[in-house]
């Protein structure tokens, strides 16, 4: 905890990633770029919260700034202890759950949300089934079961499909196939043999030659894979490849994984398996 | 839309994840089964929230309810069209945007994050690094760069080492290898000596063998592999084993996957790559 370094808290009785990403987000909009950000997951009891407080004490003393709490915690004993702090509370939970209350006429429940564990059987086994399915159908290397495929990636080596098809799968239990485009396909623009009876399930992902240069510099430096030449040979000629054949594609250079799989899945109209 | 069934609309001008998250934890409180849970991503125009305003007035008159929408929308004008709607409107940018900005006595920026992106060299570099790394290291498969390793998972076949690992990967840059403890390994209680020399490293994931058959037998029904027998002994002498070796484990039974990587980065103290 720096002097002088303002410090914004994520706190949850969970996994902390929700209101870490709210946190993100709110503070992206304002370009503070000073602000320490620590997220503290499962805070579930009044000891755990009670160090916290310490915490936030300790950060507002040192700083001389008042710390920024975002957080969602179920139980009201909990949450009323952690509003006692200074800091400024941005409290997701408290904000919403009053309206919800009266909109449906029920308390809410104060129990911590389960739903998605193991135990949930048939929407753990569908993100399993098709994590192992992104696995063994990477890169065209093990199998290439492309009939039970919801969608089959295609583009230049390390133009991000690996991270893409695992998310997809684990985010959204989709069974996501991927296969590289190499050099050995590029002799002509038209889709490698392989791939045509499934052109109406692929995806193209292409990227800006100058950051696939350098993404492949730092696997192969100095390679013929990771020169200019080869990384504009290759972008051109699968763009022309997937612009031939109509096949839709994204452009990866300026996105996230979760930004290209939830695109990809809106412009191609891919519905998700597991909620 | 069904007829008397209300609906929950997770707006956003981004991915829509965070959204959608904040939602399932707030109606979750309610046990509310019968609210329909709809995800609109990208909405960053006024033409896209036009024709979402008219998704939600058909979604209020079919069913009589008045629909919920909770929304992260960073543009004024788009989010002061969207409050025209008949909707009970949670909006979290709203909510929180107005006390940073007298906090940090600057206006925020309105511009939509896209600080996550592959442009953003370094961060992006080190999760993918990652998640190669957890595939090439996955089922002590393929290689078994141990040396390397932030965390190597161990547990029985089935107990989701492989989905732990991969989310390490993808959402907080962590090398996670992981070793299944298989029947050859169980002769003793002692740990297998490949992995000795990297006890430190060590995390296990246990399962409660009724699950675990359950599991199993999803994948090979009726075989040995999936019989209670098979499944209750595996658990037994890899609880044996760790407890013995002193290598901090969690059971996955009633855990989902963010939840298991989360917990036991804070159980065994492993921080972050990547924010």
């Amino acid at each position: 905890m720096a002097k002088d370094k303002r410090t914004a808290f994520f706190i949850s009785d969970g996994t902390g990633l929700t209101v870490e990403a709210i946190g993100h987000s709110l503070l992206a909009q304002f370009r503070q770029e000073h602000v320490e950000q620590v997220t503290l997951p499962y805070i579930d009891s009044t000891e755990k919260v009670g160090l916290v407080m310490q915490r936030i004490e300790h950060s507002a003393r040192e700083s001389g700034l008042q710390p920024i709490v975002i957080s969602s915690i179920v139980a009201d004993e909990i949450r009323a202890q952690l509003h006692r702090s200074s800091a400024l509370m941005l409290d997701v939970f408290e904000s919403y759950l009053t309206p919800l209350a009266s909109l449906f006429g029920t308390d809410p429940a104060q129990s911590v949300n389960v739903s998605h564990g193991i135990a949930n059987d048939s929407r753990y086994s569908e993100r399993i089934e098709a994590v192992h399915f992104a696995m063994d159908n990477d890169d065209g290397r093990r199998v290439r079961e492309f009939d039970r495929a919801d969608v089959i990636l295609v583009g230049v080596s390390r133009s991000g499909k690996t991270p893409t098809c695992l998310y997809l799968a684990l985010q959204f239990g989709l069974r996501a196939a991927n296969y590289p485009i190499t050099e050995e396909d590029m002799d002509s623009t038209a889709l490698p043999k392989i791939l045509r009876p499934y052109r109406h399930k692929l995806f193209g992902l292409t990227i800006d030659p100058e950051r696939l240069m350098s993404i492949r510099q730092e696997r192969r430096a100095n390679s013929r894979y990771a020169s200019r030449e080869q990384c504009e040979f290759e972008v051109r000629q699968v763009e022309q490849m997937l612009r031939r054949s109509q096949v839709p594609y994204l452009n990866a250079t300026q996105l996230s994984v979760e930004e290209l799989a939830t695109r990809l899945m809106s412009q191609a109209g891919i519905e998700r398996r597991v909620d």
